[in-house]
């Protein structure tokens, strides 16, 4: 299934983007798509015997929020790509590097990113997001994908300088309202056989800036969720992104920053496409 | 007035601190001690308006837990404290160290911390604990109290192996389960005239280990809660813990670790006393 929430900030409601490319309303179904839906698999059931064509179509140009509410976590994973990290000129990381997103930088997929005040540096960021189903901790890698309910396109927008000039910790340049669209869909795991393999790019301004694959990830979904769940446990809900391949603006010669005005678009295959304005 | 959660995990109810000492319960008065109760000063002044002595006692052997529901995110200050960057031997910052900490960590005042498994390091830090009550973004120094609901004691258990020694960022050291005992009130900041001003100690096995005050913090609590707004909105119920005094074990010659079985008790003049054990 392909979850989705759609409608006004603060006032959105659940659905599923059909097989004919329709949306359609779940709302008579689930009150929402959050965690108390994936501690539910009679629900997670129910859901999937519904025939899509019987639900109640939505206007396709209804906003799509992030397609899960109440997202307890984002953890994200820092030079995690072999492209990026040569980009980088940085070493290839002997663990994963982990950093934490504030959850008030959600939004939806194709909300406008607003720069900071004064922002100079504000980056893009493709990346595979992976939303929890069942509490992890201390998860084997073998173990670690029956505790992944599904997949997402999340951008990691950061601005640089915060990141990087302001005394340590990548957080605050992660943190910011709007930097962090997911969607449009959530797609179930099994829609998904194998999330190393997918295509993913983004595009700023008509130009593609990354076009790579998660083939290209140092540490796999299920190494990353394994190793993630030895630190903090990650519960129903949470989303961890799992970083960015090469092109990103900060590896451009001259480093390249988003400004005002610019056009985002950026996906992945099976996953859908975000299109983001910045403000 | 000192509000509280008590009970069980998942079942904690609300109650408060009377002034005669006793627990009084707020089941019938209020849903439960969060952000929802922050949005509604109606309610606050209906909660102010009653006389505690007329509340249901609850039996003082009860469970604490933490004293504030569905906290959003829990905001980290490095090195904010004098004392303790000389102990570290590191130059005063001139600006806030932030980092988040998972809200998976957090606990009741008096629950167990848990070691991780394998952990050589695990280190105590006092801090004094900030509870937003209104929307923070971009706010002056001079306005930030006015967003500030109230204030706690809080203990950001660090392990420093993985907090300085697994690549980079520190959110690995201080997420784990346990990590983040909180309580045992959240006192409203109409009882604390001058939060650079609170005497805060923290004692392990017996020995005095931490012993300093407020007035020791590099960037003052009103300072903290505008910077940290500059980088993410402060949401009604977030946390800000706000640095640790001197003191920590690793500042000790040889450097000084919690084990199985220690006893550790924490607290801050006016915003009550932690009791743990290491398990």
């Amino acid at each position: 299934m392909k979850l989705l929430r759609y409608g006004a900030p603060g006032e959105e409601r659940p659905g599923l983007a059909a097989p004919d490319g329709t949306l359609r309303s779940l709302a008579g179904h689930v009150g929402d798509i959050d965690k108390a839906m994936f501690d539910d698999p009679a629900r997670l059931s129910s859901l999937r015997a519904l025939d899509p064509a019987t639900l109640p179509v939505v206007d396709g140009t209804v906003r799509l929020a992030e397609p899960l509410a109440r997202i307890g976590k984002i953890v994200g994973i820092g030079l995690n790509y072999h492209d990026h990290a040569r980009e980088c000129g940085a070493a290839i990381p002997s663990e994963p590097i982990l950093f934490l997103k504030a959850t008030t930088s959600l939004c939806g997929p194709n909300d406008a990113i607003r720069l900071p005040e004064g922002s100079q540096k504000t980056d893009w960021e493709v990346e595979l997001g992976v939303v929890i189903g069942r509490t992890a901790r201390d998860v084997t890698a073998e173990a670690a994908l029956d505790h992944v309910f599904g997949y997402c396109v999340a951008h990691d927008v950061s601005e640089r300088a915060h990141q990087l000039e302001h005394g340590g910790q990548w957080t605050k340049g992660k943190s910011h309202d709007t930097f962090c669209p997911v969607g449009p869909y959530l797609v179930t795991a099994d829609e998904v056989p194998d999330p190393q393999a997918l295509h993913m790019y983004c595009e700023v301004d008509g130009l593609m800036r990354q076009s790579s694959s998660t083939a290209q990830m140092i540490f796999g979904v299920a190494e990353v969720v394994s190793y993630v769940s030895r630190f903090m446990t990650l519960a129903p809900g949470d989303l961890i992104i799992t970083g960015t391949p090469a092109g990103v603006g900060l590896g451009l010669k001259p480093p390249t920053y988003l400004t005002r005005g610019a056009r985002v678009r950026l996906g992945i295959a099976g996953l859908g496409d975000q299109h983001q304005s910045v403000v």
